[in-house]
């Protein structure tokens, strides 16, 4: 699914909402954890109870490898039982020179169907080529990331008065493949986020830090009003963890219709 | 194995030598693609060869995970068959917040018996503290990458006139637990390599770009004169596909003992 397909079906489903799937093995429910694979289980109920509301599902890579093969192998049944339908976003936060970027493309891309990934452009742009050569699929670059620390290098003053992020923002604007670039950037970052959206114009937002780390559904809405349709809101703990008990489905569920309903006055209707 | 202890076996041993494990599929041999599991037993067979000359091995996580489940097995397996006597590397680039680098950490020291984890400091040093909290491992922070590209963010001059990786490398040059942090700094820098030495003053040092990527044993040494023996020289591409039919791992273990025997200079002895 391309950047534009995700749009329509925004504007068709009347929600941003993209669940993160970080499944916590500590805070799961004691009858998933009897369950051959408790992350693909606990995720699949998940993945069913907010179904109905979301448009976008990401997949945090570190949750699975922490579980070694066993959770490589949930991650790769899940992005399968997800499906072509949601826009799937795999967070790895990858990083590497051509040739290692290659193979991380090759994962995510070509051995499993992901729609995009969350890259790190530390290395540099050229670590990027690797990825836009699939050209059916997207990227996340990170730019303004929800975390206080993530201000010590993005947020540097650089010579000509201009801080990192914008720098990288504007290499990447007007890329070849510029359309296919979509942005990470924290609800937390507020008076950043204006001159961020001037910078990347028509880009595509990946928006974490809404619930668990602060952020709320209608302060990012105002932040990100000039980008709309064009952003996905993440919430991963607040859905995942709605409940502790074994209504957490349910419960997960409940938690992504209220979001998506926060979310309605942006398509012009009422809550 | 701690910095250390890795320090003792250099010294024991008189090599910085490191082979990087990045089984490129289109490149094995094919009695070994007929294998159960070809990136084990290839890398397996690297591993028997080179271990007479190496202190170190470095898995590159791309390669495997292009490989989903079956390729996450094998990354397992190998670690565990290298052991404890070689100082164990998981080259992952990882860089998440905080409860995202707790579960790498989990992957990399608790799940497998990786000695040091390659991250990127791009979120902040806050995201390298989940690591850190594993006291009796080490990581290697991307310094100054051997790629061209690298320049862009991590050479950038900033307002008060230091380029960006000078700002990294002093903020964590002080840290607590600053004997734990390493850098990897690539050999193709040639003209920075003395000021990241001085700046980050008795700090261990992983060294890829030699061979494949420019960079020679003897050029390398020479840079890094002030900071030896906290050093590992990484040769992946060389040593791995010194040959292309069966016998490979053979020449493998020649090209790692040639690599030792130009090192031999820096422990006092003629070649």
């Amino acid at each position: 699914m391309t950047f534009k397909e995700l749009r329509s079906i925004i504007l068709q489903k009347k929600s941003f909402l993209c669940v993160g799937l970080d499944p916590q093995w500590d805070k799961l429910p004691a009858s998933v954890l009897r369950h051959d694979s408790p992350l693909f289980e606990f995720c699949r109920r998940i993945v069913e109870a907010t179904a109905p509301y979301a448009v976008a599902y990401k997949i945090n890579t570190a949750f699975y490898e922490a579980h070694g093969a066993e959770g490589w192998e949930a991650l790769e049944r899940l992005q399968a039982f997800i499906g072509p339908s949601f826009f799937r976003i795999a967070d790895a936060k990858r990083g590497d020179i051509g040739n290692t970027a290659s193979q991380y493309a090759q994962a995510f891309f070509g051995r499993m169907a992901f729609d995009a990934v969350t890259v790190s452009p530390y290395m540099g742009p050229d670590t990027l080529e690797p990825f836009l050569s699939w050209k059916e699929k997207s990227l996340f670059v990170l730019g303004l990331t929800s975390n206080e620390g993530g201000a010590f290098i993005q947020q540097v003053k650089t010579e000509d008065g201009a801080l990192l992020y914008e720098k990288v923002v504007r290499s990447l604007a007007t890329h070849p493949c510029a359309e296919r670039i979509g942005w990470v950037v924290g609800a937390t970052q507020k008076k950043l986020i204006p001159s961020f959206l001037s910078a990347s114009n028509n880009s595509f937002y990946l928006i974490p830090g809404v619930g668990a780390q602060g952020g709320t559904v209608e302060d990012t809405l105002n932040s990100f009003a000039s980008a709309l349709p064009n952003i996905l809101i993440n919430s991963s703990r607040e859905i995942l963890y709605a409940s502790d008990d074994e209504s957490f489905a349910e419960k997960a569920g409940d938690r992504a219709r209220q979001m998506v309903e926060a979310m309605m006055p942006a398509f012009g209707n009422s809550p």
